[in-house]
Protein backbone atom coordinates (compact mmCIF):
# COMPACT_ATOMS: atom_id res chain seq x y z
CA UNK A 1 0.00 0.00 0.00
CA UNK A 2 1.58 3.07 -1.14
CA UNK A 3 2.24 5.57 2.04
CA UNK A 4 -0.17 9.08 1.74
CA UNK A 5 1.57 11.89 1.59
CA UNK A 6 1.70 14.15 5.16
CA UNK A 7 -0.56 17.04 4.59
CA UNK A 8 0.77 20.50 5.50
CA UNK A 9 -0.97 22.58 7.99
CA UNK A 10 -2.37 25.35 5.32
CA UNK A 11 -3.89 22.34 3.25
CA UNK A 12 -5.64 20.68 6.08
CA UNK A 13 -6.85 24.28 7.86
CA UNK A 14 -8.19 25.24 4.02
CA UNK A 15 -9.84 22.20 3.58
CA UNK A 16 -11.60 21.09 6.84
CA UNK A 17 -13.12 22.97 9.69
CA UNK A 18 -11.48 23.54 12.50
CA UNK A 19 -13.58 22.37 14.93
CA UNK A 20 -13.55 19.04 13.07
CA UNK A 21 -9.15 18.81 12.87
CA UNK A 22 -9.51 20.09 16.70
CA UNK A 23 -11.89 16.97 17.13
CA UNK A 24 -9.44 14.55 14.87
CA UNK A 25 -6.14 16.02 17.14
CA UNK A 26 -7.99 15.39 20.32
CA UNK A 27 -9.22 11.75 19.59
CA UNK A 28 -6.38 10.44 18.07
CA UNK A 29 -4.04 11.98 20.98
CA UNK A 30 -7.11 10.42 23.71
CA UNK A 31 -6.58 7.03 22.05
CA UNK A 32 -2.46 6.94 21.95
CA UNK A 33 -2.75 8.21 25.64
CA UNK A 34 -4.62 5.46 26.67
CA UNK A 35 -2.52 2.72 24.84
CA UNK A 36 0.82 4.19 25.68
CA UNK A 37 0.34 6.51 28.81
CA UNK A 38 0.60 10.00 28.23
CA UNK A 39 4.29 10.60 28.80
CA UNK A 40 5.14 7.95 25.94
CA UNK A 41 3.97 9.85 23.35
CA UNK A 42 4.86 12.89 21.51
CA UNK A 43 3.16 15.43 19.44
CA UNK A 44 5.00 13.65 16.42
CA UNK A 45 3.14 10.44 17.37
CA UNK A 46 -0.43 12.44 17.53
CA UNK A 47 0.82 14.17 13.87
CA UNK A 48 2.04 10.49 12.19
CA UNK A 49 -1.47 9.02 13.52
CA UNK A 50 -3.85 10.83 11.50
CA UNK A 51 -0.97 11.41 8.66
CA UNK A 52 -0.63 15.38 9.46
CA UNK A 53 2.63 17.19 9.47
CA UNK A 54 3.46 18.49 13.53
CA UNK A 55 2.85 21.81 12.07
CA UNK A 56 -0.70 20.74 11.99
CA UNK A 57 -1.09 19.99 15.56
CA UNK A 58 0.94 22.96 17.00
CA UNK A 59 -1.84 25.07 14.94
CA UNK A 60 -4.28 23.86 17.19
CA UNK A 61 -2.30 23.08 20.04
CA UNK A 62 0.28 25.27 22.06
CA UNK A 63 1.90 21.53 23.27
CA UNK A 64 0.67 18.49 25.00
CA UNK A 65 -0.15 19.52 27.95
CA UNK A 66 -2.85 21.52 25.85
CA UNK A 67 -4.35 18.75 24.39
CA UNK A 68 -3.97 17.02 27.84
CA UNK A 69 -6.04 19.62 29.46
CA UNK A 70 -8.67 19.71 27.10
CA UNK A 71 -9.08 16.37 27.68
CA UNK A 72 -9.59 16.83 31.35
CA UNK A 73 -11.99 19.49 30.35
CA UNK A 74 -14.10 18.01 27.63
CA UNK A 75 -14.68 14.56 29.64
CA UNK A 76 -15.75 16.70 32.45
CA UNK A 77 -18.13 18.73 30.56
CA UNK A 78 -19.20 15.90 28.91
CA UNK A 79 -20.06 14.04 32.22
CA UNK A 80 -21.53 16.99 33.66
CA UNK A 81 -23.76 17.94 30.96
CA UNK A 82 -25.49 14.25 30.79
CA UNK A 83 -26.19 14.27 34.51
CA UNK A 84 -27.51 18.26 34.94
CA UNK A 85 -30.92 17.58 33.45
CA UNK A 86 -31.54 14.51 35.64
CA UNK A 87 -31.10 16.03 38.58
CA UNK A 88 -33.72 18.93 37.35
CA UNK A 89 -35.89 16.22 36.68
CA UNK A 90 -39.38 15.74 39.04
CA UNK A 91 -38.90 12.75 40.07
CA UNK A 92 -38.11 10.79 42.88
CA UNK A 93 -34.84 10.32 44.93
CA UNK A 94 -34.68 6.75 43.94
CA UNK A 95 -35.46 7.04 40.27
CA UNK A 96 -33.08 9.62 39.69
CA UNK A 97 -29.93 8.29 41.25
CA UNK A 98 -30.88 4.78 39.22
CA UNK A 99 -31.10 6.85 36.16
CA UNK A 100 -27.59 9.02 37.07
CA UNK A 101 -25.87 5.66 38.34
CA UNK A 102 -26.82 4.68 34.50
CA UNK A 103 -26.12 7.74 32.79
CA UNK A 104 -22.57 7.68 34.96
CA UNK A 105 -21.77 4.17 33.76
CA UNK A 106 -22.67 4.76 30.32
CA UNK A 107 -20.41 7.46 29.82
CA UNK A 108 -17.28 5.48 31.37
CA UNK A 109 -18.27 2.68 28.95
CA UNK A 110 -18.85 4.65 25.87
CA UNK A 111 -15.92 6.67 26.29
CA UNK A 112 -12.80 4.64 27.42
CA UNK A 113 -10.08 5.95 26.43
CA UNK A 114 -11.06 9.50 27.38
CA UNK A 115 -11.99 8.05 30.92
CA UNK A 116 -8.44 6.30 30.88
CA UNK A 117 -6.87 9.01 30.52
CA UNK A 118 -8.96 11.35 32.65
CA UNK A 119 -8.47 8.58 35.77
CA UNK A 120 -4.82 8.08 34.93
CA UNK A 121 -3.01 10.75 34.09
CA UNK A 122 -4.33 14.03 36.45
CA UNK A 123 -0.58 13.61 37.71
CA UNK A 124 1.01 14.91 34.38
CA UNK A 125 -1.47 18.44 34.62
CA UNK A 126 -0.01 21.61 36.28
CA UNK A 127 -0.75 22.75 39.91
CA UNK A 128 -3.08 24.67 38.84
CA UNK A 129 -5.11 22.77 36.36
CA UNK A 130 -4.85 19.87 39.59
CA UNK A 131 -6.51 22.59 41.17
CA UNK A 132 -9.49 23.26 38.69
CA UNK A 133 -9.95 19.83 38.46
CA UNK A 134 -10.42 18.80 41.80
CA UNK A 135 -13.24 21.58 41.47
CA UNK A 136 -14.59 20.59 38.56
CA UNK A 137 -14.63 16.46 40.36
CA UNK A 138 -16.08 18.23 43.49
CA UNK A 139 -19.12 19.75 41.47
CA UNK A 140 -19.71 16.44 40.09
CA UNK A 141 -19.48 14.21 43.14
CA UNK A 142 -22.19 17.19 44.64
CA UNK A 143 -24.64 16.88 42.08
CA UNK A 144 -24.68 12.93 43.38
CA UNK A 145 -24.43 13.58 46.51
CA UNK A 146 -27.29 16.10 46.79
CA UNK A 147 -29.78 13.31 45.55
CA UNK A 148 -28.32 10.56 48.05
CA UNK A 149 -28.68 13.07 51.06
CA UNK A 150 -32.31 13.69 50.17
CA UNK A 151 -32.81 10.25 50.00
CA UNK A 152 -31.20 9.63 53.02
CA UNK A 153 -33.47 12.42 54.59
CA UNK A 154 -36.64 11.09 53.25
CA UNK A 155 -36.15 7.56 55.11
CA UNK A 156 -35.62 5.62 51.55
CA UNK A 157 -31.76 5.75 51.39
CA UNK A 158 -30.32 3.73 54.40
CA UNK A 159 -27.74 5.86 56.37
CA UNK A 160 -24.73 5.57 55.04
CA UNK A 161 -21.84 8.63 54.75
CA UNK A 162 -22.56 10.42 52.09
CA UNK A 163 -19.24 10.55 50.93
CA UNK A 164 -18.61 6.46 51.33
CA UNK A 165 -21.92 6.26 49.44
CA UNK A 166 -21.21 8.35 46.25
CA UNK A 167 -17.67 7.37 46.52
CA UNK A 168 -18.34 3.92 46.16
CA UNK A 169 -21.17 4.40 43.64
CA UNK A 170 -18.82 6.41 41.19
CA UNK A 171 -16.01 3.99 41.82
CA UNK A 172 -17.61 1.00 40.59
CA UNK A 173 -18.69 2.92 38.04
CA UNK A 174 -15.21 4.20 37.05
CA UNK A 175 -13.13 0.87 37.52
CA UNK A 176 -15.44 -0.04 34.46
CA UNK A 177 -12.72 1.82 32.33
CA UNK A 178 -10.46 -0.94 33.66
CA UNK A 179 -11.86 -4.01 32.16
CA UNK A 180 -14.59 -3.45 30.77
CA UNK A 181 -14.73 -4.63 26.82
CA UNK A 182 -16.85 -3.42 24.11
CA UNK A 183 -16.66 -6.86 22.32
CA UNK A 184 -17.51 -8.69 25.38
CA UNK A 185 -21.55 -10.60 25.73
CA UNK A 186 -23.34 -8.07 26.98
CA UNK A 187 -23.86 -4.36 25.85
CA UNK A 188 -22.83 -0.98 28.17
CA UNK A 189 -26.43 -0.65 28.82
CA UNK A 190 -27.02 -3.78 30.13
CA UNK A 191 -24.04 -3.63 32.28
CA UNK A 192 -25.16 -0.35 33.41
CA UNK A 193 -28.71 -1.49 34.38
CA UNK A 194 -26.66 -4.10 36.24
CA UNK A 195 -24.89 -2.02 38.42
CA UNK A 196 -28.19 0.27 39.31
CA UNK A 197 -29.54 -2.82 40.68
CA UNK A 198 -26.67 -4.12 42.53
CA UNK A 199 -25.98 -0.66 44.41
CA UNK A 200 -29.65 0.16 44.74
CA UNK A 201 -30.99 -3.86 46.14
CA UNK A 202 -27.40 -5.32 46.99
CA UNK A 203 -26.52 -9.05 45.79
CA UNK A 204 -27.83 -10.46 48.52
CA UNK A 205 -30.99 -12.62 47.66
CA UNK A 206 -31.95 -12.61 50.88
CA UNK A 207 -34.26 -10.27 52.72
CA UNK A 208 -32.72 -7.59 54.45
CA UNK A 209 -31.83 -5.84 57.40
CA UNK A 210 -33.63 -3.07 58.53
CA UNK A 211 -31.12 0.09 58.18
CA UNK B 1 20.45 21.05 59.12
CA UNK B 2 23.72 19.31 57.66
CA UNK B 3 22.49 17.25 54.83
CA UNK B 4 24.16 13.87 55.56
CA UNK B 5 26.52 12.04 53.47
CA UNK B 6 25.42 10.13 50.72
CA UNK B 7 26.30 6.34 51.70
CA UNK B 8 27.92 4.02 49.26
CA UNK B 9 27.00 1.04 48.23
CA UNK B 10 28.84 -1.36 50.50
CA UNK B 11 29.02 0.77 53.67
CA UNK B 12 24.93 -0.02 52.78
CA UNK B 13 25.83 -3.36 52.53
CA UNK B 14 28.02 -4.01 54.93
CA UNK B 15 25.64 -2.41 57.62
CA UNK B 16 21.85 -3.53 56.45
CA UNK B 17 20.49 -6.68 56.05
CA UNK B 18 19.42 -6.95 52.20
CA UNK B 19 15.75 -7.70 52.82
CA UNK B 20 15.90 -4.77 54.50
CA UNK B 21 17.16 -2.71 51.80
CA UNK B 22 15.42 -3.80 49.11
CA UNK B 23 12.41 -3.29 51.14
CA UNK B 24 13.28 0.35 52.23
CA UNK B 25 14.18 0.52 47.76
CA UNK B 26 10.53 -0.50 46.90
CA UNK B 27 9.12 1.88 49.28
CA UNK B 28 10.73 4.74 48.76
CA UNK B 29 9.85 4.15 44.87
CA UNK B 30 6.12 3.43 45.21
CA UNK B 31 5.69 6.68 47.03
CA UNK B 32 7.40 8.79 44.12
CA UNK B 33 6.09 6.66 41.33
CA UNK B 34 2.20 7.05 43.47
CA UNK B 35 3.07 10.87 43.64
CA UNK B 36 5.02 11.80 40.20
CA UNK B 37 4.20 8.59 37.97
CA UNK B 38 6.43 5.95 37.10
CA UNK B 39 8.50 7.73 33.97
CA UNK B 40 9.10 11.12 35.63
CA UNK B 41 11.11 9.36 38.22
CA UNK B 42 14.45 8.80 37.92
CA UNK B 43 16.99 5.76 39.66
CA UNK B 44 18.87 9.32 41.15
CA UNK B 45 15.60 10.23 42.34
CA UNK B 46 15.19 6.75 44.08
CA UNK B 47 18.27 7.06 45.50
CA UNK B 48 18.19 10.65 46.32
CA UNK B 49 14.67 9.97 48.49
CA UNK B 50 17.30 7.37 50.63
CA UNK B 51 20.19 9.32 50.96
CA UNK B 52 21.70 6.73 48.54
CA UNK B 53 23.76 6.63 46.01
CA UNK B 54 22.39 5.16 43.09
CA UNK B 55 25.12 2.41 42.83
CA UNK B 56 23.10 1.07 46.04
CA UNK B 57 19.72 0.93 43.91
CA UNK B 58 21.61 -0.54 41.25
CA UNK B 59 23.27 -3.33 43.66
CA UNK B 60 19.50 -4.37 43.81
CA UNK B 61 17.76 -3.57 41.11
CA UNK B 62 18.88 -4.06 37.04
CA UNK B 63 16.89 -0.96 36.54
CA UNK B 64 13.86 0.93 37.16
CA UNK B 65 11.50 -1.42 35.07
CA UNK B 66 12.67 -4.33 38.01
CA UNK B 67 11.65 -2.43 40.19
CA UNK B 68 8.62 -1.07 39.10
CA UNK B 69 7.54 -5.13 38.48
CA UNK B 70 8.60 -6.47 42.16
CA UNK B 71 5.82 -3.88 43.22
CA UNK B 72 3.48 -5.72 40.96
CA UNK B 73 4.61 -8.87 41.89
CA UNK B 74 4.59 -8.08 45.85
CA UNK B 75 1.35 -6.47 45.40
CA UNK B 76 -0.23 -9.46 44.02
CA UNK B 77 1.34 -11.51 46.47
CA UNK B 78 0.10 -9.42 49.42
CA UNK B 79 -3.50 -9.25 48.09
CA UNK B 80 -3.91 -12.96 47.33
CA UNK B 81 -1.95 -14.26 50.35
CA UNK B 82 -5.12 -12.14 52.56
CA UNK B 83 -7.53 -13.49 50.70
CA UNK B 84 -6.77 -17.21 50.11
CA UNK B 85 -7.31 -18.39 53.78
CA UNK B 86 -11.01 -16.58 53.75
CA UNK B 87 -11.55 -18.36 50.62
CA UNK B 88 -10.51 -22.11 52.53
CA UNK B 89 -12.97 -21.15 56.02
CA UNK B 90 -16.16 -23.16 57.00
CA UNK B 91 -18.37 -20.68 56.37
CA UNK B 92 -21.57 -19.77 54.43
CA UNK B 93 -21.04 -17.98 50.72
CA UNK B 94 -22.56 -14.29 52.45
CA UNK B 95 -19.77 -14.43 55.40
CA UNK B 96 -17.07 -15.27 53.10
CA UNK B 97 -17.54 -12.99 50.36
CA UNK B 98 -18.37 -9.84 53.31
CA UNK B 99 -15.00 -11.00 54.55
CA UNK B 100 -13.11 -10.87 51.48
CA UNK B 101 -14.85 -7.56 50.33
CA UNK B 102 -13.42 -6.19 53.92
CA UNK B 103 -10.00 -7.38 53.26
CA UNK B 104 -9.69 -6.00 49.45
CA UNK B 105 -11.03 -3.00 50.32
CA UNK B 106 -8.63 -2.48 53.66
CA UNK B 107 -5.29 -3.44 51.48
CA UNK B 108 -6.65 -1.04 49.48
CA UNK B 109 -6.79 1.82 51.67
CA UNK B 110 -3.78 1.03 53.79
CA UNK B 111 -1.73 1.03 51.00
CA UNK B 112 -2.51 3.39 49.17
CA UNK B 113 0.52 4.53 46.99
CA UNK B 114 0.87 0.40 46.37
CA UNK B 115 -2.26 0.40 44.81
CA UNK B 116 -1.59 3.77 42.36
CA UNK B 117 1.41 2.42 41.56
CA UNK B 118 -0.73 -1.13 40.70
CA UNK B 119 -3.50 0.37 38.89
CA UNK B 120 -1.71 2.95 37.08
CA UNK B 121 1.19 1.90 35.52
CA UNK B 122 0.41 -1.47 33.86
CA UNK B 123 1.53 0.55 30.21
CA UNK B 124 5.01 0.76 31.37
CA UNK B 125 4.97 -3.17 31.48
CA UNK B 126 6.48 -5.41 29.05
CA UNK B 127 4.35 -7.97 27.20
CA UNK B 128 5.40 -10.27 29.08
CA UNK B 129 5.07 -8.62 32.38
CA UNK B 130 1.67 -7.63 31.12
CA UNK B 131 0.60 -11.66 30.07
CA UNK B 132 1.56 -12.37 33.37
CA UNK B 133 -0.24 -9.50 35.15
CA UNK B 134 -3.06 -10.55 33.38
CA UNK B 135 -2.58 -13.92 35.02
CA UNK B 136 -2.30 -12.66 38.35
CA UNK B 137 -5.03 -11.01 38.34
CA UNK B 138 -7.42 -13.62 36.93
CA UNK B 139 -6.53 -15.90 39.20
CA UNK B 140 -7.13 -13.29 41.89
CA UNK B 141 -10.86 -12.04 40.64
CA UNK B 142 -11.46 -16.14 40.17
CA UNK B 143 -11.22 -16.56 43.88
CA UNK B 144 -14.14 -13.95 44.71
CA UNK B 145 -15.99 -15.43 41.45
CA UNK B 146 -15.74 -19.03 42.80
CA UNK B 147 -18.22 -17.46 45.90
CA UNK B 148 -19.93 -15.46 44.36
CA UNK B 149 -21.22 -18.04 41.96
CA UNK B 150 -21.98 -20.45 44.79
CA UNK B 151 -24.07 -17.92 46.54
CA UNK B 152 -26.27 -17.72 43.48
CA UNK B 153 -26.59 -21.61 42.71
CA UNK B 154 -27.52 -21.90 46.93
CA UNK B 155 -29.99 -19.05 46.26
CA UNK B 156 -28.28 -16.87 48.79
CA UNK B 157 -27.29 -14.01 45.64
CA UNK B 158 -28.93 -12.61 43.08
CA UNK B 159 -28.53 -13.97 39.57
CA UNK B 160 -25.83 -11.15 38.19
CA UNK B 161 -23.54 -12.30 35.55
CA UNK B 162 -20.78 -13.37 37.75
CA UNK B 163 -18.03 -10.98 36.05
CA UNK B 164 -20.64 -8.22 36.41
CA UNK B 165 -20.98 -8.25 39.89
CA UNK B 166 -17.44 -9.10 40.95
CA UNK B 167 -16.15 -6.81 38.44
CA UNK B 168 -18.53 -4.20 40.04
CA UNK B 169 -17.44 -5.17 43.77
CA UNK B 170 -14.01 -5.12 42.91
CA UNK B 171 -13.88 -1.65 41.64
CA UNK B 172 -15.92 0.05 43.96
CA UNK B 173 -12.84 -1.03 46.56
CA UNK B 174 -10.56 -0.22 44.04
CA UNK B 175 -11.44 2.94 43.68
CA UNK B 176 -10.98 3.98 47.08
CA UNK B 177 -7.28 4.43 45.86
CA UNK B 178 -8.15 7.22 44.61
CA UNK B 179 -10.13 9.48 47.17
CA UNK B 180 -9.62 7.53 50.04
CA UNK B 181 -7.69 9.81 52.84
CA UNK B 182 -6.06 8.24 56.04
CA UNK B 183 -6.68 11.79 57.60
CA UNK B 184 -10.37 11.76 57.05
CA UNK B 185 -12.99 11.10 60.18
CA UNK B 186 -13.45 7.17 59.35
CA UNK B 187 -10.61 4.71 59.52
CA UNK B 188 -10.13 1.87 57.00
CA UNK B 189 -12.06 -0.56 58.86
CA UNK B 190 -15.39 1.55 59.34
CA UNK B 191 -15.31 2.41 55.42
CA UNK B 192 -14.43 -1.13 54.67
CA UNK B 193 -17.51 -2.07 56.88
CA UNK B 194 -19.80 0.42 55.05
CA UNK B 195 -18.87 -0.85 51.15
CA UNK B 196 -19.30 -4.36 52.65
CA UNK B 197 -22.70 -3.54 53.58
CA UNK B 198 -23.83 -1.34 50.67
CA UNK B 199 -22.22 -3.88 48.45
CA UNK B 200 -24.82 -6.64 50.10
CA UNK B 201 -28.18 -4.81 50.67
CA UNK B 202 -28.10 -1.88 48.18
CA UNK B 203 -28.43 1.59 49.78
CA UNK B 204 -32.34 1.37 49.28
CA UNK B 205 -34.26 1.31 52.72
CA UNK B 206 -36.94 0.03 50.72
CA UNK B 207 -38.10 -3.93 51.13
CA UNK B 208 -36.69 -5.29 48.06
CA UNK B 209 -37.65 -6.90 45.15
CA UNK B 210 -37.43 -10.14 45.03
CA UNK B 211 -34.52 -11.39 42.16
Amino acid sequence: MARPLKLQARQVIASKKHSVVREEILNAAVQLFAERGYRAVSMDDVAAALQYTKSVIYYYFKNKNEILWQIYVLSSERYSADIQPLLAQEESSAVKLRRMIRVHAMNVMNHRDWTAVYNNESSELTASQRQALNRMNRDYDAMFESVFQRGVAEGVFREIPVHVAVGGILGMCNWLQAWYNDKGPLSSEQIADFFANLLEHGYSAGTPQAA
